[in-house]
């Protein structure tokens, strides 16, 4: 049964517990409602609405926004700057507006927002104005102040989204973005109509893989036994897991009060390593992608310096590595492009659970807003 | 009595118990050394070794680091873009590398090593100078591989450094980077010569300063007890003083394993501040500067959350705020520009004596290597 893109606030809490539990079940459905607006699957093209101006003369992106959706900027930011040759610079909303920074002649400034009343982020949003900058928005409220404010805006069709902690905009976000991606590469030649069709055809597929990523909650349950206990947790990624590591310890921090952090996994010798002992679960993002060995070989590091090492992974992935971990948690396997879409879930879903242990208040963390319209 | 900057390996630890307190004491010499290289107090002008190529012709500055060097650049981007209008990537090595980011044609890139050996920073710079960007280096060791394959090096005058936590070498890239920040600013007709006297004259009085927060050592190793038995650390600063937050947290983690955490403090209500409660240390960097409000405000939601707020100011923020804070440490009141320097050495001296306290081993802490020449 698919649920529609308003669906969810409409319905209360249905049959789940939480608000955030449905939201995370809703993913497949909204990430697919979202791609419907911007995909056209006969034709195996992207079609993001009209705008009054094109990519193809943007000099340089700049992405600005806070917590779960500075790190969709961050993922978009790899994607944009791989496929689409153009140069981004993401910041958080709260640095950037008083940072004051120089913006290029000729930029465009992305914002996103869930509520698009980000009280930082729309400060942000004026200041760019006001340097000449053409605005595009991401929000899930089309009628939100950001909207307004902008030239283009993006919608994510999540559906309204009760929980505090951020689970189905953060997905959709992440989808909006790689139409955005996918668009200006097209627009500044850089990427191939096959390339573009190719990546259509992943995107497609997502809402199917989403929903199987989804039958992994019984064990996820299971895992988070396991983690409920710690005192820290490690998240580590490169490249387009970097920010899902981040977006994961993020996750667990705002419900479960566990102090998780979320590392480059390239820098963890640079430092955090030292933390490592066996009573630090570390999560480890890693599809089988050209970084894998890479990845693969930190966490050999800190499985040797006895870590207690989860691993996310595809199946060629586990079948190199899976047996170094003390678990493990099998990904389809999927283009390099739209894993961090996929790779979001199980990291959601452990922190509910964890959460849920601990009887913490899932869907109103203490001293959380959902909106945040304040400094 | 002035250190050299070769003496400190060859004296040994001297009157000091370890080498990284050895090296958090010579830093009003060896901060005065790297200045002494750079400055003409005569003119109040700061003088850069001669460049093949002018900063006024930069299209972009993109800075690539690892650890604490990274977060030397991000003070820099702040110096830079707030001084020299000349925009400013600063980006982690290990992602850099991989990201293969696109580079502006008529960029400089600009990379930093205390040991100019470090792997993923090498490889950094040989992706960027395949690019045609223009290569600076900020390293300690002269006679080092990034040194040799750089257009420009500009040296630390920091001395060996020992102790695996980087201290001085830190304190010595930030006085290096304020120079280039004032050369850059005055090759783009930013800066005016008026306003270079004034930022020479503040650097010029950081040694003495950095000996007056010295004073505090018994005071911090006070605090310290508190801090040793704390499961999570916070640090919260704005502006410049963000990375140095972050700074302080890494210098936590390493030597004392205790999980410590840098944040933006106008990112806490996005997620940390959920983790706050009265066993979570939290300490604010809070110059007494155009952020300061912003930042006291963020440490009054803390503490009236009921974490443990130790507040590091200057007197006028002391004056201000100081009776929020369960205890606080008086820095000199000093231009905003020069701060990240001062304001870096407490936070170091406190993680100094956690771990002393805790009696791990401080100059070669589990793990970890002073210079990181694998992956």
């Amino acid at each position: 049964t698919k649920l529609s893109a308003v669906s969810g606030a409409m319905m209360g809490k249905g049959n789940y517990n939480h608000f955030m539990q449905k939201e995370i079940f809703e993913q497949p459905a909204v990430i697919g409602d979202t791609l419907h607006a911007f995909i056209n699957p006969a034709t195996q093209t992207i079609k993001l609405p009209d705008m009054p101006f094109s990519f193809a003369d943007a000099t340089r992106l700049t992405i600005v926004a806070c917590g779960t959706s500075y790190y969709a900027g961050l993922v978009a930011k790899h994607w944009i700057e791989r496929y689409a040759g153009l140069g981004v610079d993401v910041d958080v909303a709260s640095e950037f507006r008083y940072r004051c920074p120089p913006l290029a002649k000729g930029g465009v400034a992305l914002f996103i927002s869930q509520s698009g009343e980000t009280l930082d982020t729309l400060a942000a949003l004026r200041y760019a104005k006001s340097k000449g900058q053409k605005i595009v928005s991401i929000v899930n409220v089309a009628e939100s102040t950001i909207a307004r404010e902008s030239d283009v805006v993006l919608q994510t069709y999540a559906g309204p989204e009760i929980g505090v902690a951020s689970t189905k905009a953060f997905t959709t976000q992440l989808t909006v973005l790689a139409c955005l991606a996918v668009t200006i590469g097209r627009e500044n030649g850089t990427l191939a109509k096959d390339e573009e069709a190719a990546i259509v055809n992943a995107l497609t597929e997502v809402p199917k893989h989403a929903a199987e990523v989804l039958h992994h909650d019984e064990a996820l349950k299971k895992l988070a036994l396991d983690i409920a206990d710690a005192r820290d947790v490690l998240y580590l990624g490169r490249g387009l897991g970097y920010p899902i590591a981040m977006e994961g310890a993020l996750k667990l921090k705002e419900i479960s009060y566990i102090h998780a952090e979320g590392y480059a996994a390239g820098e963890m010798k640079h430092g955090p390593i030292a933390l490592i002992d066996q009573s630090v679960p570390i999560i480890v993002i890693a599809p089988s992608d050209e970084l894998f060995e890479k990845t693969a070989s930190n966490m050999q590091e800190a499985a040797a310096r006895g870590g207690r090492v989860i691993f996310i992974s595809d199946a060629p992935g586990l079948a190199k590595l899976g047996d170094i971990a003390s678990a493990t948690v099998e990904l389809p396997k999927v283009a390099d492009f739209v894993a961090p879409i996929l790779y979001t879930i199980p990291v959601q879903m452990l922190a509910y659970h964890v959460a849920v242990h601990k009887g913490t208040d899932v869907d109103q963390p203490r001293n959380l807003a959902k909106s945040v319209t304040v400094e």
